[in-house]
């Protein structure tokens, strides 16, 4: 009556060990994986001892059954039965880009997008006559671990439009988002007690992501291009096992594109650098890259914040973007993580991931248990804006939209900053991507330097808030505990530029003050 | 240049130094949370390592700042602007179940939900003008950890109509349905290498998301009613360290009703059973109850499968459910895990986590770094339907005629089995809830018995492809390897009663004549 005693240690398998290799990609090859590509090495060294163990799942073989005879009548899968889901249709109304016929290289932010809309609907039957080839009732069923296929067709084409990967092999699988990707990821590349590489200043979930995993994070030395090759390479390169008690790195994360605090941007001649150090010490690049599209014009000091430059065309817009990771990667050595939440909607939870199919099919094994797949309202929503609406072209048009509209809202920030901030003791690089402004405040000149930079930090962060201003202190973006110098993260996604001005002038006040100087 | 070592060994904390607790409950405490009931057991020796290690969000500090101070202008939370989310308004069409008022005790199934439908829309704003308390911009939006409070609170509200807890610091959380939730907890309370229970069938993808986290399964012994209480006290009592290598379980994972594949459901004496069991050998038991209202009536072979009895009042209807395990738990021991899969969409990727606020808490840490919060969307249309639309007893009332529609399927299914499987080889049980029909074949009549129970169910299984059916083995949802007995899950959830019956005819010649009957 007692089971027997389960099998001792699960065993775990080498990759090659695992199914067949490399798989299929999950949508249409499309026309740049031309034969003529290399195919990414085999990097399935670096996956985790849990990402190895990942099995293809039972259920996705008895479906397999069903595809191969069609007069088949199948017992076996569980699906609720869609006659059944209470929702019968989905519509929504969508912004519609400028279409770039109007755009003569100057953008007039008005603080609105155009107002001109686009309606879509999904119902539950529409796949059946020929009106759609992702209807309700697909959207609200279960969906295989890629995501619908219907869409990530259409991002697999984006990726390739945007970052032409330069091996054939390389593959898209949807996520709920970065966040969601980072966990992802980082479990099927990181072993507890495994070294992880990044910039020392981070967003605070990423290393709060981490450390439940037990990652040992080291934070790389930044400069205004973000993180600095030649620390990079002088760690690996002086790299002590003895003296870390770990093994050298394998993984660096980067934000390589607006990053979030420091807002700095790395030059092509960095990502190269960087990529090629990777490529000597064989690391796997985690490019977590929300803020790609949100690359802007250059700032004018004392300009009309509200006029912007804009490209004339769409293949001009994409060739001024400064080329990702993943474009750089002949290896396949890049997992390149995009997000919708910057660039239509964060509530959609749902953005994908792009690296060689070895390791989007271990992501595969995780998404069948865990996430499964994002929503499918998510799904149909962004399927009949993006595929049924806009198509490639309007998407990019929506984008460099977009991006004005931020180029804007940071001008008026940098203006404010400009107005009120008093140089003497503070300066910051012009944020060429993303949504933050760092501002360096030079702790030495301070009356209290002797306590030390964080106490000054936080004196004036503590100070801010007496004076109704909020704005995030260096020390909780920091990796490693010694700060240099005293930061402050400002941002200008979501204020109104006369909130801005008031917050600035604030904080201005606050220096002022705390630093003895008057005007 | 080089940055210093990063510090050893991340620190895994006693429960004790985590952030105080217990934490608030997430939202309003509802009515029978009185202060007369017992708080639960602190049982937070039972988290994992990795979620001990979990911290709170620096970034939900931020935003207690600006809760505190509403004049504070803050540029610290990198939230995307609403105004350049490009969706302004989702509406959906939803179905209401017939009103309490036309039920007469017996529902007639036609295949089809009643045709009254209603309108729900959600746009950008409407929660400034009072519209609606969770609007457009807030469900596009980042949204806190623990899913839309405006939902929450419904989810909250409505498990304590049904299973109403019996200690006083419960608390709810969102998840992205019961697959991420499996994930979730099993990380919480699991640490490699820890044995859990389970029944010894389960669904594939729990024993495919316990390996590569390095648990070791243990399949407990079933019989009619599910997981057999002697069985799992017998083990507990007997559990031998050495000869196991390891400590007695702490986890119990089951599925009381409509277990999937065995379509058992556990009567409330063996619940309660378990359920003491659990207290005395200290284990926590997750409850993954994907089909509590899929609770069907009673089956008459030969009687009109279109004919259903249902419950006159939504009163007669929860009191008609057999208490969940959460219901009988006194001390925080259960983890009760509720999807909207079965209830209204798998595309929803929505459902909820209920119990002790700690354990609560710990979810809220990880899906912070994690899964975020279900999608917006998701969220909009459930709000719309249940919060606005619906209410309490509208849902249930939808409740009552889904699962009519399933129970009619239900019989479909087992009128075409009492016409065409051969008796003489084989049995089951009459499903009380769920999806499934678990087949018994007596494989000791099988001509080929003596290559062994795996073998016959293969040779059945092949057999029944070669002739057009696909009913699932036995062995793909065993956790242990040694099977007893032959058995086949079918499902009724998703095919017409029509190819339910050819299917099952199919079957019955399959078994007629690998077993060399003859009529």
């Amino acid at each position: 009556m007692i089971p027997p005693p389960h099998k001792a240690e699960i065993e775990i398998p080498e990759m090659s060990d695992l199914s067949p290799l490399p798989v299929k990609p999950s949508v249409a090859t499309i026309a740049s994986q031309s034969e003529s590509a290399p195919l990414s090495l085999d990097l399935s060294h670096h996956l985790s001892i849990e990402s190895r163990i990942r099995q293809k799942s039972l259920l996705k073989v008895a479906s397999s059954y069903v595809a191969r005879d069609p007069e088949l009548l199948s017992l076996a899968a569980g699906l609720p039965s869609p006659a059944l889901f209470p929702i019968e249709k989905v519509s929504a109304t969508v912004q519609v880009a400028k279409h770039e016929s109007v755009r003569n290289g100057l953008w007039k932010c008005d603080g609105l997008l155009p107002d001109t809309r686009r309606e879509l609907h999904k119902e539950k039957d529409s796949s059946l006559n020929g009106q759609s080839e992702y209807d309700l009732s697909g959207a609200l069923q279960y969906e295989q671990g890629t995501g619908a296929k219907q869409l990530l067709t259409f991002l697999k084409k984006h990726t390739e439009i945007v970052h032409k990967p330069q091996y054939r092999d390389w593959d898209c699988i949807m996520s709920g988002g970065n966040t969601h990707a980072m966990e992802t990821v980082f479990r099927m590349l990181i072993n507890p007690g495994d070294y992880v590489l990044m910039e020392e200043y981070v967003f605070p979930e990423t290393a709060e992501g981490l450390r439940p995993i037990r990652a040992k994070m080291i934070g790389i030395e930044m400069d205004d291009e973000g993180l600095r090759s030649d620390s990079l390479r002088q760690l690996l390169e002086e790299w002590d096992e003895t003296a870390r008690g770990g093994t050298r790195p394998a993984v660096l994360y980067v934000v390589p594109t607006g990053q979030n605090p420091t807002g700095s941007t790395m030059s092509l001649r960095r990502r190269k650098d960087i990529y090629n150090i990777c490529v000597t010490y064989d690391l796997i690049i985690i490019e977590d890259d929300p803020y790609y599209f949100l690359q802007m014009s250059e700032y004018v000091p004392g300009a009309d914040p509200t006029v912007v430059k804009v490209p004339k065309t769409n293949q001009e817009f994409v060739s001024s973007l400064v080329p990702s990771m993943l474009s750089l990667d002949t290896q396949g050595r890049v997992l390149r993580l995009d997000s919708f939440s910057k660039v239509a909607a964060p509530g959609m939870r749902c953005g994908w991931i792009t690296g060689s199919e070895r390791f989007v099919e271990r992501v595969l094994r995780h998404n069948e248990v865990g996430l499964q797949f994002p929503s499918g309202l998510s799904m149909a929503v962004l399927h009949g804006m993006l595929v049924e609406g806009w198509g490639q072209d309007g998407y990019l048009d929506w984008l460099v939209n977009l991006r004005a509209e931020y180029t804007n809202r940071r001008n008026a920030l940098l203006n404010a900053m400009d107005k009120y901030l008093p140089r003497e003791v503070c300066n910051w690089v012009v944020p060429s991507a993303g949504m933050f402004v760092w501002i360096n405040v030079d702790y030495t000149k301070h009356p209290r330097r002797d306590n030390g930079v964080e106490a000054v930090e936080m004196e004036i962060f503590e100070a801010g808030i007496e004076n109704k201003v909020l704005i995030l202190p260096g020390a909780w973006f920091k990796v490693n505990m010694e700060a240099r110098n005293v930061f402050f993260r400002a941002t200008f996604a979501s204020v109104s530029a006369q909130d801005m001005a008031l917050a600035i002038e604030r904080f201005g006040e606050v220096l002022r003050k705390g630093f003895g100087l008057y005007d």
